[in-house]
C-alpha cells in the first residue's frame, strides 16, 4: 500500500510568523481532508526564507517557537507534519541556531531533523546562524520509515558533484536505515537552467538510493529571490509523478503506491522562465511591502516597456502608472510608442515635460559651469530630474517606483545613479538586454502582443542628447551580454575571455566599465534574481580596489 | 637571548596585488636593517582584507600565488617573512581556498599555516571562501618553536568566550608543542571598545599560555571597515611590550629579550577613536579609489560641519568644497555658519540659491497635484535638488560627493533617498547624533576650534519647511540614541527595551521607523563602520517583511 503524502508548497512572508502559520494550519487541514497520512512544508516555513539578521533577535526565534507551539495544538493530531523553522541550539557552543523540521504530532512538538550542509556560496549566509546538525535523520511512521533532510543536505551527490562542498553526504548516511521515502524542505531559489539540473538529480538520486525522495520547494518572491515552487515525487525507479505548480503555493497529495500526483502545466523555456519569475517576485514584492499601485517612467525604449507589461500582469494594469517625461532630445516616436503600449496595457499615464526644470538647473549652475564644455553631467541632470518627479509621485501618492534598467546597463554603468536607477525595485535588474528582447517577444506571442513592435525593432537610445544610439558607446548587446555572462557568472578574467574569441581591446574595455560602475551597483534598489549570479545579495565585490581580472 | 621579529603592519589596497608585495617587500627590508630575524605581516597583506568575491576567479588566485614566489625571491632569504595570502585547497573537496601564512625563507615559499576557525558573523564571510584548516602549527626558527595563528583563531578562548562560536581553540591545541612565540597575523575591524577587550584577552591569552603572542593587524580603511593596527607584543607574563600606531602602516621591530618595542602614542577615548577612524577611513577610500578631492553640501548643521572637519583632516582643505544650497526655508544664521566653518577650516565654498530650481518643479507637478495638501513630498523635492546639483558637481569636476548622514538619522529614516543621502562614502553614517557632539566638541578640543559653538549649540533642523526642529518628530537624542544601540547593538526587542524603563509607545514608534527605513538603507552609500553593528556588510536584514521584534 502506498503512502499519502501532503507536500505543503507555502509561500510565507519573512517575519510574519502569524501569518505563515495560519497558512500551515490551512494547508495542512486541506491535504488532510484530501487523505493525506504524512504531510510536508518547505524549508524555513514558519518564518520564511531567508529571515536573515532576524534570527539574531531571541525575541523572534522565541516566537517562533511558540508559533510552532500552537501549530502543532491547532492540527489535525492524527497527521503528522514535517514544518520547516528553528530551533535553539542548546549546546551553549557553536552557532546559535538549528534549521530544522519539526515533527508535530499527536497535539505536540515531537522530534526535531536539523540541516547538516549549510550553504554559504551564494544569496546563501545559513553559517552565520545554523550549527550543522548531526544528528538522526529518520523516524517511523505507521512501521515505515521516513527520513528527513533539508536543501542543500540532498545537493552534495558524489555523481552530481564533482567538486564537492562538503566533507559528508547526509542522503547516503541515510541510506543503511533503509528508507521507504526521503523528504527533503526546501527554499530553492529560482535561476534559469536550475530547474532541468534539479529534476535529473533528485530522479538520480531517489533511483540510486531506490526510495520515494519527496522535494517540497517555496514559492514567490522575497525581496530579490524568487523561488520557483515546483515541489515533486520521485519514485525509487528515478521517475517523476508528480509536480506542483511553478512559482505559487499550492497544497498537493500524492501517493506513493499509485504514483498519483500529476504534473502542474510548466513551460521551461527561458523566456517563459523569466517572465514567470519577473511577474512572481514583482507581485509578492508589492503585495509583502503593503503597496496597493507601482508607478514607472515610461521612456518608449524596451525596458520600460517590458517592466510595465510585467507590473500590469502582476498588479493589474488599474494598479499601474505609467509617466512620459519628455525632454527637448525626446523623439515624438517615443511619446507615441510609449502611449501606444499604455492602451494595449490599459494603464494609466501622466504626462510631465521637463524642458523647464532644465532650464532652472543650466540657471542654477551656469556660473559654476561657466567656460566648461558640455560631457556626460548635463545627461545625468536630465535623469535625476526624471528620478525626482517620479519620486515625488511616489510620495504623494504612496505608490511604489520601480525602477527598470536591465542587467547589461547595470554592469557597465549605463545609468544615472539617482537618475534612472531611483527606485524600490528593479524588476529586470538581472535579465541582460539580449534576454529582454526575447521575453519581450515571447510575452507578445502569449499575450496577444502588449508591447508595440516599433519598440522592440527601433535601435536602443538614452535620448539624453541629440541622435544618442547605445551602440556609439557600447558593442552590439550579443557580444556584450557573452562577455558580461563569461565574466559574471563563469567567472572568467580578460584574457581568458579574450582567448575564447573575443576582441581583447573590447573585453578590457567592458572590463573597466564593470569596475567603474560597482558604486552605483552598492547603492542599487533589490531585483529579481534569475540568473547564477546576480548583482543583489549574492554579488560582493570590493569597491575602492584594483580588479587584476 | 631573545627573539627580534618584525611587525610589517600593512595597509594594502584590496586587489593590489602588485602594489601589496611591494610594500611588503620594502617593509621587510626594512625591518631586517634594524635587525629583525622574523617578520610577520597582517592576514591576507598580500590581496588586502577583505577581497571578498575576488576570491572566486581562480585567475585571482593564481596572481596571488605568482606574487608570492616573487617576492619569496626577491626578500634577504636568511630573514623568514610570514606573508598573509590565499592558497588553493589541492583537495578538490570543500571550499577552494585556504586564507594562509606562507612561510617565505631561502628565497622560496616554504610550508603554510591556514586559519581555522572562520568568522560568520557581522561583517564576515569566510566560510563563502576558505576551508578550515587542520594541519601543523609550528615552525622551527634556529632551534626555537614558533607557533602560527590568523585572526580569529585566537578568539575562541573558553575564558573570554563563555559561548564560544568554535567547537575548537587553535591557540590551545599548540600548547603541547611549548612555542616560545605565537604569532598572530590578523586584519581585525575596528569598532568601539574592541582596543580593550583585545588588549585585555591578548595579554590574558599569552599569560594563559606562558608564551610571547605577536599580534600584526591591518592598519587603513578599505570600504566600509577602518582597521585600527595597533599590532602589539605580550610576554609570558601577560605583559603589553610593544604596540604599533593606530589606523596608519607601520613597521617596528620588537625584541622578546629586551622587552623593547615600545609603545606608540594613543588615546582609547570614543570621541578620539571616532575621529582617528573617520579620518582613516575618508583618506584611504578617497586614495584608494583615485579621487583626488571631494565635495559635499554645507547646511549648517553639525553633520555637515562634522564630516567637512574629517574631510580637511583626512585630504587637505585644499581638497574640500563646500557647497551652500539655500532656499526659503534656509536661516541666514545656516548661511552665516557655514560660511565661518569653511573660513576656519579653510576649505573652498560655492553657493547656489534652489529657489529657481523649486519653482520649476512646483511648475512641472502643479497639474499632477493640483488640489493635494503640501505634505513630506516638497520637503524631499527640494533634498533631492540638492542631491542632483552636489552630484552634477561632482560629474563636472570628477569629485567625490561625500553625504552628511548620522547613524542616527539613518536608523529612522529622517533623510531623503536620492536627495541628501546621495553621495560616494558616507563618513558618519554610523555614529549616532549624541556622538556627533562628542566628536565636534573633541575636534574644537584638539583642532584649535575648527566647528563654531554656534553650530554645537543650536537645535537641529532639516530646514526643509518653516520652523522645523528635528526633535518636532523624534524624540530626544539622548533618548533616541540609547533606543536604538539597545535594538541594533544589543538585538533587544520593542518588549526588552521598554522593559529596561523606555516609554512604550516612544519604543514602538521608533522601531517602526527602523524597519520603515529599511529600504533607504538598501541603497545607501558606504559608511565608516565605528560601532559592533553597523548599517553596512554587516547588517542584513530583509526587507519586504513583517519584524515581530
Amino acid at each position: 500500500m502506498g503512502m499519502k503524502i501532503g507536500l505543503l508548497q507555502m509561500n510565507p512572508t519573512v517575519g510574519d510568523i502569524a501569518g505563515n502559520v495560519r497558512a500551515m494550519a490551512q494547508a495542512h487541514a486541506e491535504a488532510v481532508a484530501a487523505g493525506a497520512q504524512l504531510c510536508v512544508t518547505s524549508e524555513l516555513a514558519v518564518c520564511g526564507y531567508p529571515p536573515k539578521d532576524l534570527l539574531l533577535y531571541r525575541s523572534f526565534v522565541a516566537k517562533v517557537a511558540a508559533a510552532v507551539r500552537e501549530l502543532a495544538a491547532a492540527i489535525d493530531p492524527g497527521v503528522p507534519l514535517l514544518a520547516g523553522g528553528v530551533a535553539v541550539n542548546p549546546a551553549g557552543q557553536g552557532r546559535p541556531l538549528y534549521n530544522c523540521a519539526f515533527l508535530l504530532t499527536g497535539g505536540a512538538v515531537g522530534r526535531i531533523f536539523g540541516k547538516t550542509l549549510l550553504p554559504t556560496y551564494d544569496v546563501f549566509d545559513e553559517d552565520r546562524y545554523f550549527e550543522p546538525y548531526a544528528g538522526l535523520r529518520t523516524f517511523d511512521l505507521n512501521g515505515r520509515t521516513v527520513g528527513v533532510t533539508i536543501c542543500e543536505d540532498i545537493w552534495n551527490d558524489k555523481g552530481f558533484r564533482p567538486a564537492r562542498r562538503y566533507g559528508r553526504d547526509p542522503l547516503e548516511e541515510l541510506v543503511p536505515e533503509r528508507p521507504e521515502v526521503v523528504v527533503n524542505l526546501s527554499a530553492s531559489p529560482f535561476c534559469l537552467g536550475k530547474q532541468s539540473f534539479r529534476q535529473s538529480m533528485l530522479g538520480g538520486l531517489a533511483a540510486k538510493h531506490r526510495c520515494h525522495l519527496i522535494y517540497v520547494n517555496q514559492a514567490g518572491g522575497n525581496d530579490d529571490l524568487v523561488f520557483d515552487g515546483r515541489s515533486a515525487a520521485y519514485g525509487p525507479d528515478g521517475a517523476l509523478y508528480a509536480r506542483c505548480a511553478p512559482f505559487a503555493a499550492e497544497v498537493r497529495v500524492i501517493d506513493t503506491g499509485e504514483r498519483s500526483g500529476g504534473l502542474a502545466e510548466d513551460d521551461f523555456t527561458p523566456p517563459a522562465e523569466t517572465w514567470a519569475a519577473l511577474v512572481a517576485g514583482t507581485r509578492d514584492y508589492v503585495r509583502k511591502s503593503c503597496f496597493s499601485g507601482v508607478l514607472l517612467g515610461l521612456s518608449g525604449g524596451i525596458d520600460s516597456a517590458l517592466t510595465a507589461a510585467v507590473a500590469a500582469q502582476a498588479l493589474g494594469p488599474e494598479q499601474v502608472l505609467g509617466v512620459l517625461m519628455p525632454s527637448p532630445f525626446s523623439s515624438q516616436g517615443s511619446l507615441d510608442d510609449s502611449l501606444e503600449l499604455a492602451r494595449r496595457l490599459n494603464i494609466r499615464t501622466l504626462t510631465l515635460p521637463i524642458a523647464p526644470v532644465m532650464a532652472a538647473f543650466e540657471g542654477a549652475l551656469a556660473g559654476a559651469f561657466a567656460g566648461l564644455p558640455r560631457d556626460v553631467t548635463e545627461e545625468n541632470i536630465q535623469a535625476r530630474i526624471r528620478g525626482n518627479l517620479l519620486m515625488a509621485l511616489s510620495n504623494k501618492h504612496r505608490m511604489l517606483l520601480l525602477t527598470t534598467g536591465n542587467k547589461s546597463e547595470l554592469a557597465v554603468g549605463y545609468c544615472t545613479i539617482y537618475g534612472d536607477m531611483s527606485g524600490g525595485y528593479a524588476v529586470i535588474s538581472d535579465v541582460p538586454k539580449t534576454l529582454v528582447y526575447a521575453v519581450s517577444r515571447h510575452v507578445n506571442l502569449v499575450h496577444g502582443g502588449p508591447i508595440p513592435e516599433a519598440i522592440i525593432t527601433k535601435a536602443p537610445s538614452a535620448e539624453l542628447r541629440p541622435d544618442q544610439k547605445d551602440q556609439d558607446s557600447l558593442p552590439p548587446y550579443e557580444i556584450l551580454d557573452e562577455i558580461l555572462r563569461l565574466h559574471i557568472e563563469d567567472y572568467r578574467s580578460a584574457e581568458e575571455i579574450a582567448a575564447a574569441g573575443f576582441e581583447p581591446e573590447t573585453v578590457a574595455k567592458v572590463l573597466k566599465l564593470v569596475k567603474g560602475a560597482e558604486f552605483k551597483r552598492w547603492q542599487a534598489a533589490p531585483g529579481i534574481k534569475i540568473s547564477e549570479r546576480a548583482f543583489g545579495t549574492g554579488w560582493r565585490m570590493p569597491l575602492a580596489c584594483v580588479r587584476p581580472l
